[in-house]
This record gives C-alpha cells, structure tokens and sequence, in this order.
C-alpha cells in the first residue's frame, strides 16, 4: 500500500465529533476526587488513573489509526512526534513538544504548555503526591502498547506541582517486532 | 440592562474549547466502571453519579451563563427550551426535544435520540438497574439549582434499557424567588 500523507492534528480535530472542554475538565475532576475519597492512599490513586487511562488507551488507538492515516512509524521518534502533534491535538486540541532525546534514541519528553486536563485545578496539600495528570500517561502507555511498542511513561515537570511545564518521559522498554508476512488490509 | 438575544447553541459549541467526544465517552465509561467496582451496589452508582453531576452542573452553569447570554428565563417552558436547545448543544453537541408537559407547566421531558455519553456502551446483566447517564440528570438539577429552580430529574427512558429514545423528566419543585432589588451587574 503506498504511504498515505499523515493527516495534520488541526485537520482531524475540526472534523471528528467534540464535547465541551469544560464538561470534560470537570468530568475528569469528578473522577479524580472520587478516587481519592475511595482509596484514600494518592499512591492507590496514581496507579489507578493510570490503570485507567490504559484501558482508554487500548481503545483509543483504534480511533486515532482510522482518523489519522498514520499507517505505521519508522521508529520511535516518529512515534513521538506523532502522538505530539497529532495524537494529542486530536484528542485533547493541545500540542507537545518533543525534546530530551538520550543518545539510543529510546527515552525521550513531551513537554505540554497548555492541558486542558488541569483547567481551574488547585491541589490541596493533603495531596502532595497525587499525578492528577495520570490518566494521560496511562493512556499514551496503553496505545503504544497496542502498536507493539511497550514503555514506561513518568510525569518529569507538572505546573501542578510547581514546575513551569507538563514533562512526560516516555522510555522505550521493548518494540515487539510486527509478525511477516501480513497483509496491510487485515 | 436590555435583553441581549441568546444565542444559538451551534454559535457557541463552535467557539467553545472542545476535547474528542471519544475520549470523554471512555473516560465517563472508565468513571462508571470505577464506581461499580468500587460501590458494588447499583443503586449506590445511580446516587454517585447523580452527586457528581450535581457538583459538576453547580459549576458548569457560569461556563453557561457566561456564553450563551442566556441571561433569565421567564419561566420554566423557556427554561426547559432553553436547556434542550443551548445547554446540551454547548456541552453536549447534541440537542433535545421538550415534551409531555403537565397542565400546570410544571413538569415536562427533554427527548434525545443521540447522547454522546452511550457510544460503544452495552450493559451486562449484571447492571440491568444502572442509570448509566445518572450524571446528566445530575448536571441539569445542580444547574437548575443555581438559577433558583430546585427541580427532581429522572430518567424515563433509556435506551441502554431498550427504549427508543433517552427521556429526562424534569420536575419543578421549587422556585425561589430572588431577591430585589438587585443590579444586573452584579
């Protein structure tokens, strides 16, 4: 099959079907202080949003590869610069940088300004260790999963704790190689 | 101040931030899934979900107010016109039809046939007393309650339970009068 061009974030974003940021911020709140009432310990509650955000993750890679005509990345950095500016702009309207490359070309950040996930947030100081984010990182770890690429994904920066930045590191732990031969339109 | 005419629900979704309506459709599915794990009991995930919205709607209706120059209701009719036509377009994307109203105009139905929060949703038997959407009667009665109106909302129908639409019922229990005088630039 020839390489279909990518098709932009922006163009995606305009054309598939969109709630209000707000309703969604506030929904994703509703979730994270329930969290926290439940289980109590914010450890408990990082691993649960991210558990969640990896069960969002699986399905939606699905979305992203029939809206996006990505069809399959060279490596890893394409990988990266593909969830920044595509994926992410297609599901959240934001964009990443990607930087802090390590020489293997396996560990590498995306930086967010903007995350529409923290509109409004404060956190308490009961919840100092809380990555109220890490549904985000579930996810990102969840859809690499389902394209055969397993990582590791940690918060670095986060503007709720301060930092000037959103930071993810994403580490490329394994590449499962994709089974030969097969055909494109399975 | 001279009424400023209210507009339409299309103008102001346009103009809007929005996110992908899949992934607010996964992450509501991953709230409810959450709460059924963690509550057990199906009626106490209809009564959680009700909560959230209601805190979600007591919040949302500044967001409202503050877009759809919307700025008073001369009674519930228009109230209810209102929501079905401009508040569930603004966050929704998705309009309703006001119906079955009673003789005193005190009690009427929003009818929608698409709602955002059912995609890819099927329930096992397991959940078969669930109000799925409970955070939308939620939402409506938290913001309902913001503007004076304290209102019950329950659902009808549901086509999660093999209805042919989604029915909101809306019960006006009560309108507190607001107090004069008072500056509309307040």
């Amino acid at each position: 099959m020839a390489p279909v061009a990518p098709r932009s974030g922006d163009a995606i974003f305009a054309n598939v079907e969109r709630v209000n940021a707000e309703l969604f911020t506030l929904t994703y709140g509703a979730i994270v202080r329930q969290l926290l009432t439940d289980l109590e310990e914010v450890e408990e509650v990082n691993k649960q949003l991210d558990q969640m955000g990896y069960n969002i993750g699986i399905r939606l890679i699905d979305e992203f590869l029939a809206k996006s005509n990505v069809s399959r990345c060279i490596d890893f950095k394409e990988t990266a610069e593909v969830i920044a500016k595509v994926g992410l702009k297609m599901f959240l309207g934001v964009t990443a940088t990607v930087g802090n490359w390590n020489a293997e070309g396996t560990t590498c950040s995306l930086i967010l300004e903007d995350n529409p996930l923290v509109d409004f947030v404060e956190l308490p100081d009961t919840c100092q260790g809380l990555y109220y984010c890490n549904i985000l990182s579930g996810v990102i770890r969840g859809a690499l999963e389902m394209v055969s690429m397993k990582t590791e994904v940690t918060w670095i920066r986060d503007m709720l704790r301060g930092d000037d930045a959103f930071e993810l590191q994403l580490k490329l732990l394994k590449q499962v190689p994709e089974e030969y031969p097969y055909k494109d339109d399975e």
